[in-house]
């Protein structure tokens, strides 16, 4: 028989009850805040042509790497799941039978937060009672996909259900960003912004770079093969997509390193990358001295850095020549930042104005590294704990780690960084319950008085975000 | 006056009393399962004479390292507890005198799982009343001294006792499995089996790593001077191994280093080793390549590969030379797994046939590392806490650390990896304990529900190990 | 209107009802035993003149890097808080005013042991009942002010008033010690005692270390341009020290590496040093090498070690320039303690009489190094979770993460290394209350009897450390 579905009003609130009676106290207060979701991957083509979700499967099974990549360590093949190719085939797979599949082995993710995810949309968004698993796959996949022809499960009036203030995209400079036009010229008054994520202009190793230079120099109107034209095309873009409502950049390195290198030295790299022949180290310096690069860009145009270090990407050989990118199989390494960042700090670091958000996949630099530096220097503050970390005990270990030595106010508030939509309020809400179960520990041991976890917990759900963002 | 000693029955549940009583509960439905124990260190010679236990000291003390390294690190030496040194001579100690030295400092090991364990062992088997101490000492050892002349205390009846129903031990290629045939001969019901662990034959810095090869070929009638004949070699007792009940191989390695060397450059590798010079950076390459071999051949005979990387053995030069090996001065450093597996995955990550079970004795790569490589790759598992983490906190910090990535279906259940036969109730009770108040914990918050947890429960004591090592 | 200002009594207890009547009863037999504060950074001139303090912003905000680092992170500059620049200078700023940005800012402070130790202070010591804020910040300047013109707020009255049995400073081999003695020689029977910390003539990168030897060799007459005349001088220094009371010897290094050189290469590398040719790897060989050098003394005279590594000090260049040292922008580093300390372990490991009390910035370290080598190793202890991690989630992580493999008798106890004197009761009450909340646990889960915690509350507050520092 199924299980129910239930979705607990105390669910993630500490087990003692003098706690979480705080907990649910300072929860009451900010659950109805809009959500600012300054960081994600959501297509801004939905919001601009509003068109219907096609069906479950394809809504919420197959752009989700963190479902399938559990699912294929236990030996279903992303074939089965119907996933897009690298060559842009797909095997025909009924989207149904992929969805029971799925439903088949949703006890593995019993204890992850897709499951917590998972079963708030259901529940909240599909009004579903029992339990997802292969006896209720297909009532499941009926239901869904007949609420997705009504208007109402349409993107932008989810958008407005969900009580969304601003979403922001993440494109490349390379992105004419015609949806984005498109939303400004709709009349909508949903905010959905972009952000400018140089990595394919930006780092030597980048699939194409040599083209996308070309490309970039097209777009501009600046000669691309120069060191001078090169930086010139950066700033232009930029302000293009501040035109469009950027208001931060976005850095995922495989590091964190930085550079700061005279201009002679640039110059004589940036010809090694023309020549395609920066790799390796060289890539890493050249990457590093981009950054830097952006930090001086940002000091003049104000757009908000972002960097996302530490994971080797598409780790998975195989899985990489047959299915290209974001397949899951993105793994962290141990990331230094102390050493790291010391280029870009020296010449940057006390520089009020810059605002530089240092995301992490190493959670052993919370305590020793991120938390003494974002505690000290001026331009410096830290995203919320990322994505594998993006959970209950991750963003538990986040705030225990982090907030004695860096204190709240040197932290950003939530980023749910996803491209599955309808799992937004989802995530949001798990920040919001786990923040309010902190900061109740504060209050229940005496550290806090519970009005100042109270104004606390609106920083954290809200007002800090849109700080830190410049919204 | 001594202390009483009581195992209470709500012991290392969870404090606060509403996730205390559905701890209690899953407890309850578990705790009188079979044990499984797919990887340790028991001497088969037990089992197979089933002689009666020598002394209190002979048994609890003298084989168990955890006990003496912490009572050298207080200034007691080896040979007051009369440890038996390197050159096969011991000091001349009365076993009573060394428990009496070791129960006076009983009180070193509170807040350790030792005390957990010997606890256990003296109030459930030998039904003592008041703790250790120098009081208590000689009626200790006179009351298990006794006991152990009775029939019920022979090896084969605590097994029986136990409720153990498969044992595991470990062997090096070289070793006749005299034991474990006289074991399959003697009509006797208990599953002993051996794993296959190769170390002195497949690491160059190992001791007699030379003469190693010779006894290898000789035990064959393969020619290891070369590496086809040496890969053979390694076939033909691997299917001995197996032959007498062995379902996997495990591998005891300085790091997790990999390699997938062209057969060229494994032949000059080869002859490095066969003349004395592989050392070093090299040494670490032969190994590695060997992994690979080992997971090659793990495809076609099926056995299940373990690697237990991160120690430096024999940290303590000078102890090392007086007594040996395995004296408790081996010492886990910082592992890498992201980088080191990359080369034997690229050729076998994505078999659902292999399986690779991975340990470590570096936490901070549990959620960085372990659990994202565990939640893709098909051919990955993760093994319990180990060695100095087989501990509560070890534990709790193992499942908070990995199951929100990796969820539980990739890990392996429970293995108490230890020398100190009687201890191995204790060891997985502790564990049975620890889950079952992660996963009360996890109902009391509304992650799971009770249901779910229980049949996990069972999983995480019984099911998963089972599984996991094809037993 | 301000927030009153309440030290709870069960502040920092874990938040279950038996949890916390457990620590609460162990707590009372110990919140009343004099203060051992074996190692921290105030000024003996304090004692030694006994002079009223300045006024509040002298006294409480100067001289904090924890306060200034803070509040610079947030764009506050030093010079708005009158800090000491690197030339001796300060920007003229009225104390009031620093102090008035400070208490408006005081939120920043929200979940930082800052704030823990600032509160216990105010409350305590000047009976402060409403908090600090913008609002109250005059009130707070006028009454601390007045209160520092008592003879009760003068440094001796403090130290009686504060319990404390014995308060060690920290001082420089080239430093004559003038204020111990003249404290010596002054019939106060306060026991402050100096502790040897010889960076200034042992790291051939500090600032002036050729003029350092120079000295050195003055303050000593031996000949400190040769290899044995250096040590001599080091010796010499040491017994001086020893002569006004020192048990300790400190080292301040960036890493834990120790060397073990042979007469010649030590005589070949001083040489170098001499020539100031001895910078970056080599420098750190040679650091290295003098720990071994002291380890050897050490157990010549009895002086008791602490090596403090990891951090790279003075991590922000320009402020750095502008500042100087200690300005808050010091930042901890991954640390390898296995490596590093093998030289020195292989020579010395094994005495009992040596006492090597290690801490750790990195706090990974914990549970994978220093706990195994702590267990095994007679030679060391480990100190108390240090600097940033001198905090209630900190000392947490501490307990739970060294206990199980290190016992409890391989710490030390509590330091408060601190150079805010005032903050020293605070300090070691958060340590108090910490470590019986977490033995309280133990014993709430039935791994301690709660009398063995009792004594073990006593052992952690005030007997270890006294053993350890031999005092």
């Amino acid at each position: 028989m199924p299980r129910p579905l239930i979705l607990h009003p105390d669910r993630l609130f500490p087990a003692d009850e003098t706690v979480r009676a705080i907990a649910r106290r300072l929860y009451a207060e900010i659950s109805g805040l809009p959500i600012i979701s300054p960081h994600g991957h959501t297509d801004p083509a939905w919001f601009a042509g509003n068109a219907p979700f096609e069906n479950p499967t394809a809504l919420l099974l197959q752009p989700d790497h963190y479902l399938y990549r559990m699912l294929y360590s236990q030996g279903i093949s992303l074939d089965q799941l119907g996933i897009l190719r690298a060559d842009g085939s797909a095997a025909q797979v009924n989207p149904r039978e992929a969805w029971r599949v799925f439903a088949k082995h949703y006890h593995l993710f019993r204890g992850t937060p897709s499951r917590l995810w998972l079963d708030h949309v259901f529940a909240e968004l599909f009004g579903l009672q029992t339990q997802l698993g292969e006896e209720t796959a297909d009532a499941y996949y009926d239901l869904i996909d007949a609420a997705l022809t009504g208007d109402e499960f349409r993107p932008r009036a989810l958008f407005e259900r969900f009580n969304i203030e601003v979403l922001t995209t993440t494109e490349s400079p390379l992105d004419q960003l015609l949806q984005h036009r498109a939303l400004r010229d709709s009349g909508w008054n949903g905010r959905v912004l972009t952000a400018f994520r140089p990595d394919p202009v930006v780092d030597p190793e980048y699939e194409g770079f040599l083209e996308n230079l070309e490309t970039l120099g097209d777009l501009t109107g600046e000669d691309t093969g120069t060191w001078n034209g090169y930086l010139m095309a950066l700033r232009r873009r930029r302000q293009y997509f501040k035109e469009l409502g950027a208001t931060s950049t976005d850095h995922g390195h495989p590091t964190a390193a930085t550079a700061d290198l005279s201009r002679n030295d640039c110059e004589t790299l940036f010809d090694k990358a023309l020549r395609g022949k920066c790799k390796g180290s060289k890539a890493e310096l050249f990457r590093g001295q981009l950054l830097t690069e952006m930090a001086a860009m940002s000091l003049d145009d104000g757009l908000v850095m972002q960097l996302h270090p530490g994971p080797m990407r598409n780790h998975n050989l195989e899985l990489y020549q047959r299915f290209g990118r974001d397949r899951g199989a993105d793994m962290p390494r141990r990331t230094d930042f102390v050493n790291a960042l010391k280029p870009l700090l020296d010449r940057f670091g006390n520089e009020s104005d810059l605002a530089l958000i240092l995301f992490s996949l190493d959670e052993s630099s919370y305590a020793r590294e991120l938390a003494p530096l974002a505690g000290h220097y001026p331009c410096l503050k830290l995203g919320p704990a990322w994505w594998f970390h993006d959970s209950p005990e991750g963003m538990r270990r986040y705030r225990q780690q982090l907030t004695e030595t860096a204190g709240f106010y040197n932290t950003v508030g939530f980023n749910d960084d996803t491209r599955a939509f309808l799992s937004i309020p989802a995530r949001h809400d798990v920040a919001r319950r786990m923040d309010c179960g902190y900061l109740a520990e504060l209050v229940a041991d005496h550290r806090l008085e519970e009005d100042e976890a109270a104004e606390l917990a609106v920083e954290l759900a809200y007002t800090l975000a849109k700080k830190a963002y410049r919204l």
